[in-house]
């Protein structure tokens, strides 16, 4: 074993937790609190009920929610420009992926200064980000629990990837409640999203020991959870996919992901494509594709998705990744990329955006750009 | 579910690791560090170790090496003086759980002002801590991951528990290679410390899907690794014990520790009884005790423990009990109190301590001192 770091925020769960927003904020030093959100979690009611815990506590706030899904690189520095303006000092994330990225991008610009483009990539930030408080409405992206952000780079049609230790939020709170407003069909992707985080953590060359109990946790939860969760939308399901999305960011924040990012990153950047459809799209055909470099581990989680052990290594990692598509198919989504992409003639760029993708360096086989082509092109 | 926290500090692991000590402290601000350990790591060469890795780094630093096994309240203060003094600002400690508590102790002295004993039990601190980088040279006490210390209230012959979240080290740096330089019998009573963190948090009525995970994670690994790297004390075995001390102390800083940390502390501040010994000795009768309240948790560590499921739960549970008491027997350590406290007089007042420990508040089945008696009397 090499040397590995493990780093998560402190974190709060639990049924009722939003009500700590206020007093985590002010724990934190905060005098007036930049709130980042978006319309969809308005019309839940969530930002109504965050800003009376806020008045409640006696609590200053500015309010952002210029953030579309796959956040743009302007509304980062639109977001930077109107913290500075209004003298804000820590930053509230509520929301999905996109809200949570964005207030990683904004708090980054804040303190270092400049484009989000100039942080793209690993370890390229410098100065410590205003102190900040992260509330997932859902799950899938784990950025309330992650070092990384994912910003889109309008000009290029790109998904840049930022990673960087000062990124992970100091205080996580993960109310489960909050899945309660959402409905079967917003369910899914960031299921799928927490369930490639799961897989692709475990595999990753870098998972230690304390990713890979997390990763292996995550994957159970999901796999037994999706299912009634998605059927009755009950609260006790819902909890254990939160568990399981926890879980499945604390593994994949310190092993990183690998080849299914690269590819919905790149197909999101291109086509705006919902990042956990995409997952949903090309998880197996990745897993199918990386299965020869990490047969055993694909074999354990094969056990854990069909609770089967098969004659071979190869066979039980086989008979997962089937189950995986049976899932999928069950579950009603997209089972073909281009019922998503119905013009196939910008995958082969597409694919140069994959290659360059910092995720790649932590998939178990490397893939050359053709490699990348032939799985988009075997999934359209 | 009911609202849970799980705080960590950024750890880092693995062989060769204690080489960043410099740098992590550093990166926390040092311009003078408050290096604490104890004349057991010196002899085995690791301060003179991190002397030179400080220098390298050209770090200034103080030494402070005047703690004993069950570290005292006048060592904490001395130490505090002498941090004062010297205009120190970030604390470094180096060794087991006796330097570590007294580093956590100084710091929390110098920070906060008056005696150590002011801040006993739960969430009585105020003030931040000054940063620190923690190393353990063992495992058992896990102190490096925990809101956990326990210092010796020398006039009332109590070990004091301190709980607070401020007593989190900001960095936690275990190279399992420090583990290498102990002999097996300095490795017993250590281990025997893990495996009652493990057991005991996992029973926790506040333990939770994060700590269980850690629980199991590293009762598992213990029980597979400890025969092994007693009989060799191979590194691959070390490294393994080293990732389930790691794990068990995930767990037991966030869902606090039972019974057999309340008779553990009350023998120890009353005899001195090095701590790990009294786990050694007590733990199987605690398990017992505790059963009627966790049966069925108290099945998966039995089922864990010796890879088989019986007809009930209580069976598997009292079988892996049993396999306890039967390694304990295999290691050739004391089995019966007696051996160590040879007058059982002061078992009574032993067992009011007792009562009063915080730990108590977390142990799965009410006990009063009589009940700790019996327990005292029946393990003599």
């Amino acid at each position: 074993m090499g040397i590995y770091k493990f780093t998560i925020p402190e974190i709060i769960f639990g049924r009722g937790s939003l009500e700590y927003a206020g007093v985590c904020a002010r724990q934190l030093g905060a005098s007036r609190i930049f709130v980042v959100s978006d319309p969809g979690v308005e019309e839940a009611g969530w930002v109504d009920r965050l800003f009376d815990i806020l008045r409640r506590e006696h609590l200053d706030f500015v309010y952002y929610n210029d953030v579309v899904p796959n956040p743009r690189d302007y509304q980062v520095h639109n977001g930077a420009k109107l913290y500075d303006k209004t003298g804000a000092d820590v930053v509230l994330a509520l929301g999905g992926g996109s809200p949570m990225d964005a207030a990683k991008g904004i708090a980054l610009v804040v303190s270092n200064g400049g484009s989000i483009k100039d942080y793209e990539g690993a370890n390229h930030v410098k100065n410590p980000l205003p102190p900040t408080v992260f509330i997932p409405s859902t799950m899938g992206s784990e950025s309330n629990i992650s070092q990384f952000t994912v910003i889109t780079d309008v000009d290029r049609h790109i998904k840049m990837t930022i990673i960087s230790r000062t990124l992970v939020p100091n205080i996580s709170i993960t109310d489960p409640v909050l899945l309660g407003t959402l409905n079967r069909d917003l369910l899914i992707a960031p299921l799928f999203d927490s369930l490639a985080h799961a897989v692709e953590s475990y595999v990753s060359p870098i998972a230690n020991p304390f990713t890979e109990v997390q990763s292996l946790k995550g994957l159970d939860l999901l796999i037994r959870h999706i299912r009634p969760a998605l059927d009755t939308l009950c609260l006790d399901d819902l909890e254990q996919l939160a568990v399981a999305g926890t879980c499945s960011g604390m593994a994949f924040t310190n092993a990183s992901v690998g080849l299914g990012h690269a590819l919905a990153h790149a197909l999101g950047g291109m086509y705006d494509v919902v990042h956990g459809i995409s997952h949903a799209l090309l998880l197996p055909s990745v897993m199918r594709y990386n299965l020869p470099a990490c047969t055993k581990k694909m074999a354990t989680m094969g056990r854990i998705i069909t609770g089967k052990v098969l004659d071979t290594d190869e066979a039980t990692a086989m008979a997962g990744i089937e189950a995986l598509e049976h899932l999928r198919a069950e579950i009603g989504i997209p089972t073909r990329l281009r019922e998503i992409v119905p013009d196939k003639t910008m995958l082969p760029t597409v694919s140069q955006n994959a290659v360059n993708d910092i995720c790649l360096l932590t998939n178990p086989r490397p893939a050359t750009w053709k490699d990348i082509l032939n799985i988009y092109y075997g999934a359209w």
